[in-house]
């Protein structure tokens, strides 16, 4: 992507250093086992990192067989990043010392500044000072940083054994950005497990340089990134207003989820308690979301559910939804569940109807849901697939897959996957069971199909597909359910 | 249990029968492979079931090495049970068969009955007829059966490759009864991955004999059951007014949660075609859930998290939670989520708040959450719940426990069974997470605290321990918070 480039109050220039950095030094690295220090360097050596890693520390000549300086100014090379792991108190000196050597990028993953009371706000002052002076850009402080599942890029100094870290995938991608570290720690962790595709995690800290806003507006122009996500707590004034006006350009072109916390005033106390930012009006905050064509998720979950759906799929072009299963129970559960979140199950017309009773069995149900009843093989599902397709009649297909019984092959893979393609339609698959269902779940995802385990789950994932559509198309986008919100 | 008692309604003779078979039929065993027939006989012949196996079918005379004979009167033994899997015009001849031999349990799994019209409920009428004539309990038609953790008597037809079979816990059980066969195996399948221990799944279909009533009255006397699961989609007028009697003399003893489908008008269209059950207005159902001191619950997620908080804990004696974390967003992301089920989260009174100042780091946050902060160790948990338990504050504990980071040992598990086990109160976890956490949330649940990977889903279980406290307590369950709904 091309740098510099700048939007009103966005300032993106270097960024792209943080996540593709060449040659990195750890700054406060260090020889003891648990240590922030230690942890950081453990990340740069593994084989996948192809960059070039320094140490500074003036203790040690090395660490974990990485050379280690005294200084900045000792290091033989270019320096991309710097990832800053010292006491508050000396990182100013440690900021001039990065400054004097050329680097541009700083990740300060240390404690003690703003958060801490006045006298950490005079520290991070006096560093964000520094890097005005000298074209810098910093990350944090008071956060763990920043994975990059293409680059290798990772400041996270949580142990792999203790915190797993997420994988890219070949069909879409995610990125996130998470006010807090130990979150930010978390989701990488839990999305390594979940089949989702993951390209960047960044945690924000402080934010006392780079903010939600100049991530946004980076990770619209990521090639990598095709759905971008946010964990805040709150938005000072001023950065807020100009997060809410680059969002309005980026959500046309991706889609942006956000899990906000505070909905409840108890929570707004714990939240200003935890990072000091005024979580406001929950009222206010869902009204400019809303505004600027970002998707709220009310938790991590619905968040992952809604993410899986939008990075694999088109958006919808309306409401309609068509249920086809196997599982009549699973059938009556999912439209429960899309209706609850405001979609639209509206019944075959006359003429499909006619068409399905015509090629399907006579002991199939065919309503909405059609259901091809518990014996039926892939090609039932094709026929329905088929018939219900030809003619505009529905916006969504959600394909139900009890896969415990014997005569439904693994072939439905290809056969919602094909009916996909040639319909450009979105498709989603609930699937209810155990490992071997989880399996051919992990498939149809390889396929770029998004599967889920409950109705419930698929709904959201649907409800998010529609709200994207109504985002996107605007006035195009048909509705035919009394309301649209999954609330 | 003593068996044969009757209350109003209730027929629970001979329903041991159905669980605790010592010798076994199968009627209509196959040879041919993916068949019912020959599935069914697959499941008896695992060496964990001890009982005696048959085989029934004209053509074979063993089937995968079981003796088969031409029909029940050739056995050389009692037969305390027969799983009958023949076609439905020829099952009236076969229950008489089965009369004759004196076998008092039939579990019929073929369908072709009443599910399909006039002549196939004439010919469920006669089976009745017969079974009634005789003393003979039978479970379906068209259903899969029943799963007996415990005795491994085991009807379910779906190859175990494909569809898991759950286990028992040494902790605490649930039992499910489900209308749905499907649902029914795919709930097998699914809970045996979830860790929650299962004694026994039952699946109904057209309960032309057994129904939830007597269901509900056996499993309450049975003590390897410790929560009753319902998946229902209608009850028929009669059946469904004794149930609710039932059920208020059960839940006094036993927490009974039910999932009903079926809430919108399109999904009640759906119900009916797929079991023919009269669905009914959804708010009469909700009204006589409460009346029946019944907890609904929106659907199977919400179900397997209330059960199993419900099984391993005691219920609340008031709506008062309390939050102890090390993550700061994961404090605010649950009071968030207990705020929106209708639970309080109190702040610590003035004493506890300076007890809380004295013991605790300064850099501590003590409100409710009491925030130990990212490198708490166990012993801090240890001081918080120490401190926090002295005195009658609070109801519920839920410890949010992030385990990225390398500072919080796994003595934490210790820490949080024990203060749970001195208090007497209910306790929760949250721990969001990959592998390493999903560890150490099974290590805990081994210990009897159930644990989740999300704020919203210890919500939903600390929700159901509090209006199970207040079915089981009455007035003297002490409600804080405006409401105790979680809708």
């Amino acid at each position: 992507m091309s740098e510099g480039y700048y939007v009103s109050g966005v300032k993106t220039e270097g960024l792209d250093l943080f996540f593709n950095a060449k040659s990195v030094a750890i700054y406060g690295a260090s020889v003891t086992p648990n240590s922030v220090g230690q942890a950081i360097v453990q990340n740069f050596i593994k084989p996948m990192y192809e960059g070039k890693v320094y140490a500074v520390n003036p203790k040690y000549r090395q660490v974990l067989g990485v050379p280690c300086y005294p200084s900045m100014q000792e290091i033989p090379g270019e320096v991309d990043m710097v990832v800053v792991a010292v006491p508050a108190r000396i990182a100013p000196r440690v900021m001039q010392d990065v400054a004097e050597k050329g680097t541009k990028a700083v990740i300060v993953v240390s404690g003690g500044f703003s958060e801490t009371g006045p006298k950490g706000a005079e520290l991070e002052d006096e560093i964000v000072e520094i890097a005005k002076k000298h074209g810098m850009r910093i990350i944090g402080p008071n956060c763990v940083g920043v994975i990059d599942t293409h680059s290798h890029v990772d400041t996270f100094f949580l142990p792999e054994y203790r915190c797993n870290r997420p994988k890219p995938s070949n069909v879409a991608n995610i990125s996130l950005v998470s006010q807090s570290g130990a979150f930010a720690a978390a989701i990488a962790d839990w999305t390594s497990e979940l089949g989702l595709g993951i390209s960047k995690i960044i945690s924000l800290g402080n934010k006392c340089d780079v903010d939600d806003d100049d991530l946004l507006h980076y990770l619209a122009h990521d090639d990598t990134t095709q759905v971008i996500c946010y964990y805040t707590e709150g938005y000072d004034p001023g950065g807020g207003r100009s997060f809410f006006e680059t969002a309005k350009k980026v959500t046309s072109k991706k889609p942006v989820i956000v899990v906000k916390s505070g909905r409840g005033e108890r929570a707004r106390a714990a939240a200003s308690s935890h990072t000091g930012s005024l979580a406001g009006s929950d009222k206010v905050a869902d009204a400019a979301y809303k505004q600027a064509g970002i998707i709220r998720a009310d938790n991590f979950e619905h968040m992952f559910d809604m993410a899986k759906a939008l990075s694999m799929q088109p958006p919808a072009r309306g409401d309609r939804v068509l249920i086809v299963t196997n599982g009549g129970g699973l059938g009556v559960m999912t439209t429960d569940a899309l209706e609850a979140v405001g979609l639209a199950v509206p019944p075959p017309p006359p003429e499909l109807e006619e068409r399905l009773r015509e090629s399907l069995p006579g002991y199939c149900a065919i309503h909405n849901p059609i259901d091809v009843v518990g014996d039926a093989n892939a090609s039932r599902y094709d026929i329905a697939l088929k018939e219900a397709l030809q003619g505009d009649y529905y916006d969504i297909v959600v394909a139900g897959v009890l896969l415990q019984t014997p005569s439904l092959g693994m072939d439905v893979t290809n056969v919602v996957a094909n009916h996909q393609r040639q319909s450009k339609k979105p498709f989603i698959v609930v699937s209810m069971g155990g490992s071997f269902t989880t399996k051919a779940g992990e498939i149809m995802q390889l396929m770029g199909i998004p599967t889920y385990a409950t109705g419930e789950k698929a709904s959201v994932a649907a409800w998010a597909l529609a709200r994207y559509g109504e985002i996107k198309f605007g006035r195009e986008f048909k509705r035919t359910a009394g309301r649209t919100n999954h609330k």
